[in-house]
């Protein structure tokens, strides 16, 4: 068994092959090894319920792979609603020809990150279809949300405060580097961030909304979170962290870190008075260190001075010159396959 | 909008727009109004969890569209383990060129199956691939297991009969001939099996196990379940319902109808005693109107008369003609990318 073959997919021994010599040894668990239709796990009052499925583009890369993305991304998805990542299920839709040597460290990444990210993997599923050697992997996640707990852009409040937990753009221009055989030394910022998110949570925190940071980037993520909430949030373009790297990509190549997707950041609203401690225990986490404050929720006095729509729910950025650009979701077609 | 482009895959405008003139329209609840990274849904005490891809081509075919199988399969998988659907995540993979006509159809199909087998889809994704116009789609699905209730083949007992719902090999005739451009009047059994299993288990049917009969066919589903259980099934070929017409296109074709996939029809281990209420109630659902009895779990004295080890798992066929066939799951390819 060298390449994924159609006779993968029957259903049937090469199937029951594939599963026992490549899953089952990196995902083994008493739920999985029930091998029923569906797996029957402990209950919670609250679930949260989040599907992402991953296709990216090539399928290793500096800094992860498509295996440690499928996970994180939906733990991620999970933590951004306040709720603690319990159970997972992953689908592998496999192109014929995917060397099954891939498929294997792909699997480990994966079991490695569950296990990072404290999730269990309860069931699973394998299709085999025709093509060249790709990979597309579904991941589905269910989180219980304590009793009480409401994260979410409905909880937003005029003057509060936007934070981002580090640098923008790292995993965006990771995969286009590798796609491109650009040498240089930005890798993905892919990582579960649930120290992050349940240290703050643990400390008391009053997180009014959460969202990760990925396809369409930053401007994207804010803009949908200023409609859904109806408050109009302002960005101030000095305080966006960026590496110096990905400052000289972004200028060679006009390419704007607004709008390139990361996996690993994630963006806070919340109170003034609590914008200090999250910032310190966001810089105390391994994924965290280059957290910064990027901006605010208008006040009332500033729409009226704006001469702007109360509550429209749009986004603003101050520019580093001094001037104020609406910004929009991302138009166009960004980079398409980093996630 | 008439084909999925790249463009559809970014994240941002297109990708909205996408979902809000395709899917939301279908899918609409309070729960997706949300547009969360994760759906919040009310809990149980155990949930069922299952994962399955949908890879089928044609995406349309006699009896139905890959949509609504995504939508039964998942139900299918949850109702095996005694669960009540509840929620379902549904993940898009679009190849470009895919014509927006094609997708509202099977977006339709699939809220139509979702609605007639009571389950609420709470999440989404989708993604855009290079390609000619395919589409894959995965489903997840959460139930709840009432307390107590524990169907799984390691609840079976020796002298159990088994019965299926109805004829074997209709989807995988329908998928074949779509594929041939063979005209017939084979429809795909593709169907949520919600009727039939909660009547069963209203009326206090004591089921043992329960499994749809899907890709690899009853032969490989039952010894599956025979491994499982430790205990060794006999089917009886005389019994195995096929119709008419499938019987033709096996004989013509060289296809065992044994090995074939449906997607609408389940195999049901329980005690003697049960299995007369069973069938009774089988017939009276729509999906189960040539349920009948295909065989039974071998007594210990049966073991012993056929020289085999007890409790070895195995799974025979008492031929037409009086012959005892040793069955294994399937073996090599079968068709391709029948779900």
């Amino acid at each position: 068994m060298e390449k994924i073959e159609m006779i993968h997919g029957s259903g049937g021994q090469a199937t029951s092959d594939l599963i026992n010599e490549v899953f089952a040894k990196e995902f083994w668990n008493g739920y999985l090894a029930q091998m029923n239709d569906s797996s029957v796990v402990a209950g919670g009052a609250e679930l949260a319920l989040t599907t992402d499925s991953f296709v990216v583009k090539p399928l290793f890369f500096k800094g992860g792979d498509i295996g440690r993305m499928s996970v994180a991304g939906t733990v991620n998805d999970l933590l951004m609603r306040g709720a603690v990542p319990e159970y997972m299920t992953v689908g592998f839709i496999m192109e014929e020809g995917l060397p099954i040597s891939d498929l294997k460290k792909i699997v480990h990444s994966m079991a490695k990150t569950a296990e990072e990210a404290g999730i269990l993997i309860v069931a699973g599923d394998t299709k085999v279809v025709e093509g060249h050697g790709g990979l597309y992997i579904n991941t589905t996640g269910v989180g219980f949300v304590p009793v009480g707990m409401e994260i979410s852009p409905a909880q937003i409040e005029k003057g509060d405060v936007i934070l981002v937990s580090g640098n923008l753009g790292d995993h965006h221009v990771a995969i286009l580097s590798s796609r491109m055989s650009i040498e240089n030394e930005i890798a993905s910022d892919c990582a579960p961030l649930n120290d992050i998110v349940r240290s703050m949570i643990n400390e008391g925190v009053p997180v009014h909304a959460m969202r990760d940071v990925t396809r369409g980037g930053l401007a994207t993520v804010c803009k949908e979170v200023a409609a859904q909430s109806g408050k109009t949030l302002m960005l101030q373009e000095e305080q966006l962290p960026v590496s110096a790297q990905v400052k000289d990509f972004c200028a060679l190549t006009g390419l704007d870190p607004l709008y390139m997707g990361n996996e690993g950041k994630l963006v806070l609203v919340l109170p003034e008075e609590a914008a200090e401690k999250a910032l310190s225990i966001m810089k105390a986490s391994h994924y965290g260190e280059d957290a910064c404050r990027i901006g605010h929720v208008l006040r009332f006095e500033e729409e009226e001075e704006m001469q702007i729509k109360p509550d429209g729910g749009e986004l603003f950025l101050k520019t580093a010159i001094g001037g104020t650009r609406r910004l929009s979701v991302l138009q166009g077609e960004g980079l398409p396959r980093i996630c």
